[in-house]
C-alpha cells in the first residue's frame, strides 16, 4: 500500500460548480440544494464530520471501451489524467477520511506520479485485481483494522466509486453515505435513456421491460464496511470474476436492501471517446465561468480598459466578470484567486508594455493555481498612434513569445491582444468589441496552440 | 406535407467517414465491412436498390432533459442544427426513397428554412402528434397510399430513426431493413452500459437484472409497412400516450417477433448537453481528417512551401496530406473537392501577397462545399527580410482581414500565418514547426473567433 506525498502544498480549489468547500457555507448549500427536505437536512448536516467515511476508488480497468490504447481512467483531459478529477471530487469532500485506489502493477508508478504531480491528498493505493469485484475487494481489505501493515482505519461506512465519474458531487456522495449508514446499502440510481430488452435465443425479441419500472445503477454506492466486507468474504468466485453490481452482493450475501437514491446526470461514467470529449468540454466551460480584469490604473474612469471591462461585462453577461489593480501588493487579486478563478484579461495602458502582465504571471505563479487547469493570460496594449511609431510598438510586443514561453512551463497559457484605438468613438467601439470577441474565443478554447501570438482587433 | 424544394444544387458530400456513397463501390464497401460474412453480403447487395424503403423521423420533441430552450434536434453544431445532421446520413443512402419528418407545427417554418438552406431532399414533412408514437402514426400514414393528397408511394420497408442520432451509418440501416423484409420487424440493439435495476415500491433494490442477457434499445428500427401500419392503426391510446418501444407495439398488435441487430456506438443519442459538445467534437475531428496544400509553383522542390508541406505530414501522419497546384484551371483541386477535404493551407510563395488566396476562395465559394460546413483556409505567407521591408509586408498582410470578412459570409474561415525565414536551416525548421501547430489548431478548433488574425511562426 502506498500513501500519498505528505504535507505538499495544496493547489486552490477549482471552480464554483465543480466544488464544494468544506465549511461554515456547507449546510446554507445543502438547504438550497436539497429544497423540501432543508430542515431536514439541516439538521443532518453536523453528522457530516461525525461520520467515519472511506472511499474506494477501482481504476484497474483496461478500457477496452474507448478504443485507444490508455485505460480511460488515465487518458488526459487538458493535459491531466482522467482519474485526478475523480480524486479531487473525492478529496474536496474533508469527511471522506480515506481513498483507497486500486490499480494494476503496471499502473502503479503512474499513479504514485499522478498523486505527487497534483497534490492529491489522503490517497492509499492498493493493488488491483483481474476483475472490478477483486479490485474492490483488495480496496477493502486495505480498510479492515485486521491489516497489520495499514494505517489507515476501519470505516463505518465506505463509499464505492468510480475512477471514470469525475462529475460526482457533495450532495449525492452524502445522500449515499447516509442511506448507507441507514439503510446498510445504498445506490445512486438514474432514469433509462433506452429501453431495454430482453432477447431470446434466436437473437430475436422476446420482451422488452417497461422503462418506468427500472433504473440504471449508477455510481456512487455506499454501504456500512460491515456488510460490503462479509459480502465480499463470502462472495463466490463466479460473482467476483462475473458479477457487476455491488448493490447485488449486499442483497445476495448480507440479506441488505439498498436504499437506491435518484442522481443528477452528472454522474455519468466515462466509457467512449465521445465521453471524453465531452468531459473536456464540460470541465473548460466550467473553468470559464469566471473573467478577472486586471487594470494598471483605477482612478481613470474614462480610459479604454474600463471601455473593455464594460464591454466584456456586456458582452458575456453570463459570466461573471471581476476587475482588480495589482496595487496593495495584489490583495484584491489573491481574494479571486481563492475564488478559483482561471481567467486574465490584463490591461496595459499607463504602463510600458509587459509590466503589468510579468507583475501578474509572477503571481499567478507563486499561487499555485495552474497546478490543476490551465491558466489565461490575455496581455492587453492598445494601439495609439499618437505616441509611438507602430513598427516599434509592434517590435516592443513580440517579446510576448518568449514571455509565453516561459509562462507554458508553469501551465500558464498567455497571448497578446493589440486593440486598435482611433479616435472615431464608433471605430473604437467596433475594435474593443471585436477583442471582446477574440478574448471569450482564447478563454473557452483554451488551446496552447496561440499562444504566444499577438491578435489584433 | 410540405415536400422538400426541388432542383436544389447539392453541396459536396460530406468526410469520408461521415459518408458513403451511392455507386459502385459500395459492395466493396460492405464486403470490407462485413468480414466474415462478406460473400452473403456482396450476394444481397443488389438488393439495395430494389428495395422499396422509406424512413420516418419524428422530431416533436421538446428536449428537456437538455436543459435548454431549443428543441435538441434544432440545437446547431458548427452552426447547423442537429437534424441537419440526421438527415444528411440518410439521405446520402439512395436506395431511402422517401423520409417523412414529423414536426411541430410551431417548428415547421424552422424546419422549411433548414431544408432550403442545406439543400436536403426527398424530404417531406407532416405535423408531429403529442407524443412520439403519434408522430410516427403521422409519418406512416403519409405514406399510406389512400392519403389523397400524398405524392409519396407506400413502401414496402419502412425505417423509423432518431432525429437525435445523425451518426447513423449506411451499413446498420440496411441490416435492419434487410431484417425487417426477412422478419417482418427488426432493431438495433447495444449492450447495456450500467447495470439495470428493478426497484421496490419503497424505493429499495428489489433485484437486479443480468447485464449479458438483456439489450440497449436502440435506433434505427425498420418493419414491413403494412406490419407496423396495422400495429399503430390497432394501437391502444395508452400505448400511444406512453409506450416507448416500436419493437414492442409489432410484438403486441401483429405477433411479429423483431430481429435484434448488434449496432456500433456511433448510434448514441444526443440527449444531455453534454452529448452536444460530443457531437460536435466527433463532426469537428471528422472534416479535419483530410488536408489540401496549395501550392503556388510545383517546380521547385527546394523551396519552403514543399518544407512546410513535408513537415505536415510527418507531424500531422495520422491526417491525410494532399498537394495540388491551382494551375489547369484548378482540376487537381476539383479532384480533392469531390474527395470532401475541408480544410486548406494556401502557400503564396512566388505570387504576391493574396493572389493565390484569392483564387482558392474564389473556387471555393462557387463548389458550395461550404455549404455543410464551416470550411478552413490558411493563407501562409513567408516573411523574408531580403525582399521586402517587414513593416510593408506587415502592412499589405493586414489585407487579410477584409478578405477573412468576406470569405465569412460563405461559411469560410480564413486566418493568415507568417512563417519567420531565417538562414539559420535549424531556425528554419523550428519557424516551421511551429507553423504546423498552428495551422493543426486552426484546422481542429475551426472556430471563428480567430479569423482575419495574421498569427507568426
Amino acid at each position: 500500500m502506498e500513501p500519498g506525498p505528505p504535507g505538499a502544498s495544496r493547489p486552490a480549489e477549482p471552480g464554483p460548480r465543480l466544488h464544494g468547500e468544506c465549511g461554515a457555507d456547507q449546510a446554507v448549500s445543502a438547504c438550497l440544494l436539497y429544497g423540501a427536505g432543508a430542515g431536514a437536512e439541516a439538521e443532518a448536516e453536523p453528522q457530516r464530520h461525525a461520520l467515519a467515511v472511506a472511499a474506494v476508488l477501482p481504476a484497474g480497468g483496461s478500457g477496452e471501451r474507448m478504443g485507444v490504447p490508455t485505460p480511460k481512467q488515465f487518458c488526459p483531459i487538458l493535459g491531466r489524467p482522467l482519474i485526478s478529477y475523480t480524486l479531487q471530487a473525492l478529496e474536496r469532500v474533508c469527511w471522506i477520511k480515506d481513498i483507497v485506489v486500486a490499480v494494476t502493477g503496471e499502473n502503479m508508478e503512474v499513479m504514485k506520479g499522478i498523486i505527487r504531480r497534483y497534490h492529491h491528498k489522503r490517497i492509499s493505493l492498493v493493488e488491483a485485481g483481474v476483475t472490478r469485484h477483486r479490485s474492490i475487494f483488495n480496496g477493502l481489505k486495505a480498510l479492515a483494522q485486521d491489516q497489520p501493515d495499514s494505517k489507515l482505519s476501519r470505516p463505518e461506512v465506505v463509499i464505492i466509486h468510480d475512477a471514470v465519474r469525475p462529475f460526482v458531487e457533495e450532495d449525492v456522495l452524502f445522500k449515499v453515505a447516509a442511506a448507507a449508514k441507514e439503510h446498510g446499502a445504498a445506490g445512486a440510481v438514474r432514469p433509462l435513456v433506452s429501453t431495454v430488452i430482453s432477447p431470446s435465443p434466436d437473437g430475436c425479441l422476446d420482451h422488452s421491460l417497461e422503462r418506468a419500472r427500472h433504473r440504471a445503477s449508477e455510481m456512487p454506492q455506499a454501504f456500512l464496511y460491515d456488510v460490503i466486507y462479509a459480502a465480499y468474504q463470502q462472495c463466490s468466485d463466479y460473482d467476483l470474476e462475473f458479477g457487476t453490481e455491488c448493490l447485488q452482493l449486499a442483497l445476495k450475501y448480507c440479506h441488505v436492501k439498498a436504499k437506491l437514491v435518484e442522481g443528477s446526470p452528472d454522474l455519468w461514467k466515462v466509457t467512449y471517446k465521445r465521453d471524453l470529449y465531452a468531459a473536456e468540454s464540460i470541465i473548460k466551460e466550467r473553468i470559464s465561468q469566471q473573467i478577472c480584469v486586471v487594470m494598471d490604473t483605477k482612478e481613470d474612469e474614462e480610459h479604454v480598459g474600463h471601455h473593455l471591462e464594460e464591454m466584456l461585462k456586456n458582452e458575456l453577461n453570463h459570466l461573471k466578470v471581476t476587475s482588480v489593480s495589482l496595487c496593495h501588493a495584489g490583495r484584491d487579486l489573491q481574494q479571486v484567486l481563492s475564488e478559483r478563478c482561471y481567467s486574465f484579461v490584463c490591461v496595459n495602458v499607463m504602463t510600458s508594455e509587459f509590466e503589468e502582465t510579468q507583475k501578474l504571471l509572477n503571481i499567478l505563479k507563486e499561487s499555485n493555481l495552474s497546478i490543476l487547469y490551465p491558466v489565461v493570460v490575455i496581455s492587453v496594449h492598445f494601439l495609439d498612434y499618437k505616441s509611438v511609431p507602430v513598427d516599434q510598438k509592434m517590435e516592443n510586443l513580440m517579446r510576448i513569445r518568449d514571455l509565453a514561453k516561459e509562462a507554458k512551463k508553469r501551465n500558464i497559457l498567455l497571448c497578446g491582444l493589440l486593440i486598435y484605438y482611433p479616435q472615431d468613438k464608433q471605430k473604437l467601439q467596433e475594435s474593443v468589441r471585436q477583442g471582446a470577441t477574440i478574448i471569450t474565443t482564447f478563454i473557452k478554447e483554451r488551446n496552447s496552440g496561440f499562444i504566444g501570438q499577438l491578435l489584433v482587433a
